[in-house]
């Protein structure tokens, strides 16, 4: 393992709570099973926080921003200028996720851990400068092991300090221009998928530009093809620096027991690989939406993930898991408020 | 027309608001539609409220109460004194939809329209007493036209109300034992439908008690066959007073221009009659949630309705509404707040 802590032993769910959270569903004013899926998030987030009664009115988000050396591809239809301009809209508050988190009162961080264009010291941004971008993976390895390792620590120490603050749930987010290719290849890569499947149009490519993207990333599968068998491997040579901090961030969620809501396409991909890096992690995800990049949908069926939301988004920065936040929130205000049948006086099935 | 107010014109769209708060998703710090669904939500609702920024901070709940005579044929699988139970439960806060008001901010009145087990005046309960119940329809017509009009009454006071009170969004929901039964029937009138698309298991009828139910509206809709032409006699023959009271609801909110939330399965089945009574009405009608109840899905195609969430709800109250509440109030808040490429200096689209 390329950092120690990688290996630490995932949290078990707390099996009596999630028990006694499935005893309290049956005894709530509805019919059993009314609410849906909300019984189910509510029993499950009970087994992840070890208590009856569930809450995630304290979420984290943190933006991790990056950029790609696989840009000089033409992959993107944004410049990769806005990558670090981008950084400064998240501080200043006008970025979709600076809105969600200002509206849900959830606390945002901003992660830097590098772009071509830097922005430089920023207030409300944690620098955790690698490079300013990876190297191009369609011609060598993304990242060196060094660079891996500190990317894979910059995603836990946000964990860590989300923890610290008494987070009830960990929203990741990313923002990086080109990373879809880089997803879409790691993507590939795990779940040895051909880049017809993964690549997609990203922020706005035209037929003709997502045709290029799987020729890109067809070259760089081919390149990279002797070294893929290790998760780990694979996140190094194809991955980008946000990706690896958001599948830090995922393995020490799950380390320490900080149920994760994961956004998007980008996202899924940092997920897929946490969970081949550590199986176990899996249980500590909870997916929020299902992203309009087509090839979401390949990642979330092999995660066997049925996500929360399909509202057709693919903005990235966490905005699809900061929308579904409040749908954890209506599962835990239904289980810890509503009365039961024997509190209201209400009459039980015939 | 049974009451006056019924004709009164509905309320065209604001198509200048809708054209400026459009222009204005082209300018936010985002790629082209990435927020997918929330775009096209934000613009409607500048069109609805005729603003270029809309907010639904102000939400009215209302939940509509009423026995049904139908409920004598043994089709729902909880007893009929649960209607007035839950009437009290509402008033007390212990109920699903009394949390998410709470939850939310929103406010939230509950209207008894006439329940068999007569919770009496109660301190947070609007009484607007039609009868202890409708007829039996497998019997005779469910409602006179007096009753029938007072039901519409109601709806529309509450909306009248609602307005008053400077209501952003309007979400009406319904309580009443055996009222999936009068829903189907109304459904299948509408779209000459079959009882085998549109009846299910309601709060949990096993196979042997949907089967009987089917057999029930079968013989309802024979009985009312001659009679089925004008969707109001429909709703007077087939409906119930929380049904009529949301119809009635729903013509107002769509006549004082107040947008309105629909919630599931029986909510949509009014929604579906208003449509037919006045077919500009749909225009102000948004669509919460499709919900586990099989019937919905017929109905929604007919509406060619996509409601925002999956969440295989099945509770009413207007419960599945006010769980995608947030959704409309983050369509708003991105609308609103997100800063565009100008205010950001963020390069645009290559």
């Amino acid at each position: 393992m390329i950092v120690e802590w990688i290996s630490e032993p995932i949290k078990p769910f707390n099996r009596d709570m999630e028990g006694r959270a499935l005893a309290r569903q049956g005894e709530l004013t509805k019919p059993p099973g009314a609410l849906g899926t909300l019984e189910a998030l509510a029993v499950r987030l009970a087994a992840m926080q070890g208590v009856e009664r569930p809450a995630v009115d304290k979420a984290a988000i943190a933006v991790f921003a990056a950029d790609h050396g696989v840009a000089a591809e033409n992959v993107s239809a944004f410049p990769q200028a806005v990558t670090g301009e981008m950084v400064k809209n998240f501080a200043r508050g006008g970025a979709a996720i600076s809105v969600l988190a200002r509206t849900w009162g959830a606390r945002l961080e901003v992660v830097n851990l590098g772009t071509v264009n830097d922005p430089g010291e920023l207030p409300a941004v944690v620098r955790a400068w690698i490079a300013p971008a990876t190297a191009n993976l369609a011609a060598e390895p993304a990242m060196t092991e060094q660079q891996l390792a500190q990317a894979l620590q910059a995603g836990r120490d946000s964990v860590l300090r989300a923890v610290e603050n008494g987070a009830q749930i960990y929203i990741g987010g990313e923002m990086g221009i080109a990373n879809t290719t880089a997803a879409s290849a790691l993507g590939c890569a795990l779940l040895r998928a051909s880049p017809v499947v993964l690549a997609g149009p990203g922020t706005g490519l035209d037929h003709a530009g997502v045709t290029h993207k799987i020729a890109v990333l067809a070259r760089a599968l081919e390149l990279h093809a002797a070294y893929l068998r290790e998760p780990m491997e694979c996140l190094r040579r194809l991955g980008g620096f946000e990706i690896a901090a958001l599948v830090g961030a995922y393995l020490t969620c799950a380390q320490r027991g900080l149920p994760v809501l994961v956004d998007g396409f980008i996202s899924t991909a940092a997920a897929l690989a946490a969970t081949r890096i550590a199986p176990a992690c899996a249980d500590w995800l909870i997916y929020s939406h299902g992203s309009a990049e087509p090839g979401h949908a390949a990642v979330l069926a092999a995660l066997k993930a049925r996500p929360l939301l399909d509202l057709g988004m693919r903005l990235g920065e966490g905005s699809g898991a900061a929308v579904a936040l409040p749908l954890l929130r209506a599962a835990c205000a239904l289980h810890n408020g509503m009365a039961t049948f024997a509190e209201a006086a209400v009459s039980e099935k015939l």
